[in-house]
């Protein structure tokens, strides 16, 4: 099934959306929001899923789907953690930069802590006081957990996976090094990021879910421009599965955690940094790896980061190319 | 007013407690849960208000307060951003390990963003999977603060302080140098942290809530010992409000977001190492900071962190030499 969560107050009405997103159920009397569905999963997802039956069928009332309602599925969460699981990209930043990258990271997955107190919708205007600020988009794939015990393996952590989506992770390039450079990981670099107008049930999408990875190309646009088409289920060094067995080695997780994929980045067919879309290649997820590429391939970047009056739009098709978690699409306010 | 939360469910059940901590009553009748007395501070505030002074002259029905049945006063939070305000701390231990610390750290915060999905109540045990992780307290004073907009400046800041209370931040000490160089910051290091049985409005504070400061002594036991008393009000180079804007540099703040103050720390009247209270000196607030001032002195640290049935406790007390926010209480299991 597909979850959705209207714009009212500061979490969003649950509703029930048809799988082609045309329609909605108001679920709010089974679960007024869906931190209230996740807290207690097992008695309300049946219920839901009987909803999303009926709403299929047609056969209770339902109201038209419009994206620009939707608030993040999760307007505000109790945990965000981010991964770093496209390696690849990480490598290759580094290559650019002639910095060493520690074999670790090939088997220690980087993840940070970020902000989940107030998400922006996935229509929203991305707010940003200052350009010099350094403003990129990132195109990540997110899973909503269960409830995760302490120390789970990998493989046990896959059957807390309740949902899956998209996020537009948003950054400040230019705040990064700085914040890095202080040793405590991101605040200020990471303002509030976006979510898919709906997150689904692994269920629902067949085959491109698989083995904790989901199978399928990230589109995105950059004012109006194809800009990057890279396949979430290619090059993902961790899969979620690792990525949630990292976050819980210490401590539970909490139902309703999200967790990222980190910018999603396919290596060249030749191994070497990915090529604009315009050459052919798969094109980027974030304005930072093209800036790396051109510097590798010019000496300087020549892609500007986001500026006032900049979209952005991010989805992913099925195999009807009809978007499997609505679209993403912001201007830079 | 004193606000606290007794064990119940996720969010557990809003109580106001007397100003000697041992009556509460419940006040789920004006709204269920803290979290829901942030998210709409100025319908609620005066109505606990009222129930606070109708608990204080004894005219309404009340229950005693047992400190054992209390969750955190946020059992889990949507913003758990915690600074490093006691810099004197931060440039002795660099001069311990012969590291320059940049001057940008005198007028430049450092804050991590710490999980908040699900605390640990204030007498719970701190659960332990492996004594190798070096396990710590800190010590420190926290502000929980409505909605914050971006930008707010370091004075405007104040007036969003909502409530006030002690934290025992929980440490992994050893798994700290591997994360940071990572350069994502704190994850698998700071596992869920513990808070006051209350949290207490400025107001209720008088003379101790100075310039978003608050003074007086943090007692810390370790094993019924003492081992620290350090003012908070003292060595404190970045207040609250400067802590918050900071916070809020790049994104507003959403109500009930915690803000600690990183672990209390004054220097020692010659300005070197603190001393041990033993020796007459103010003690410590971690044992990461003692081990330093071993290491300093004898060359090699000789305070173990935290073992299996190793007890810690943290509070503060009024004038009147009781409790304030009551007692931080946990044995490590």
């Amino acid at each position: 099934m597909k979850l959705g969560s209207l714009k009212h107050g500061r979490d969003g009405k649950l509703v029930v959306v048809s799988p082609d997103l045309a329609w909605y159920a108001d679920a709010s009397h089974i679960v007024p929001t869906l931190q209230g569905a996740l807290d207690d999963w097992s008695t309300h997802a049946p219920l839901l899923q009987n909803l999303a039956t009926d709403l299929e069928h047609n056969v209770i009332p339902r109201e038209r789907f419009h994206e620009r309602d939707a608030a993040s599925p999760l307007p505000r969460a109790y945990q965000w953690a981010d991964g770093s699981a496209y390696v690849n990209h990480v490598a290759l930043v580094r290559q650019a930069r002639g910095a060493e990258m520690p074999d670790s990271f090939w088997h220690d997955p980087l993840m940070y802590q970020g902000g989940s107190d107030a998400f922006i919708g996935p229509r929203d205007d991305i707010p940003l006081a200052d350009e010099a600020w350094g403003c990129d988009l990132e195109a990540e794939v997110v899973v909503v957990t269960g409830d995760v015990p302490q120390g789970v393996s990998a493989t046990d952590a896959l059957d807390h996976i309740l949902l899956v989506g998209l996020t537009n992770d948003v950054s400040l390039r230019n705040l990064i090094p700085g914040e890095l450079g202080k040793g405590f990981g991101f605040f200020q670099s990471k303002p509030p990021s976006s979510f898919s107008p709906v997150f689904v049930t692994p269920d629902e999408l067949g085959g491109a879910w698989q083995d904790g990875k989901l199978k399928g190309e990230v589109l995105v646009e950059l004012n109006g421009e194809p800009f990057g088409k890279a396949d979430a289920g290619d090059d993902m060094t961790f899969d979620f599965g690792t990525l949630i067995a990292h976050a819980a080695k210490t401590r539970p997780l909490g139902a309703g955690t999200i967790i990222g994929s980190g910018t999603v980045s396919n290596r060249d067919k030749d191994g070497g940094p990915g090529q604009p879309i315009a050459k052919g290649g798969l094109g980027y997820s974030c304005i930072a790896e093209v800036r790396m590429v051109e510097t590798i391939e010019d000496g300087k970047p020549s892609t500007e980061f986001l500026k006032k009056g900049d979209s952005v739009k991010i989805v992913m098709m099925d195999e009807h190319h009809h978007p499997i978690f609505g679209t993403i699409e912001q201007s830079v306010a």
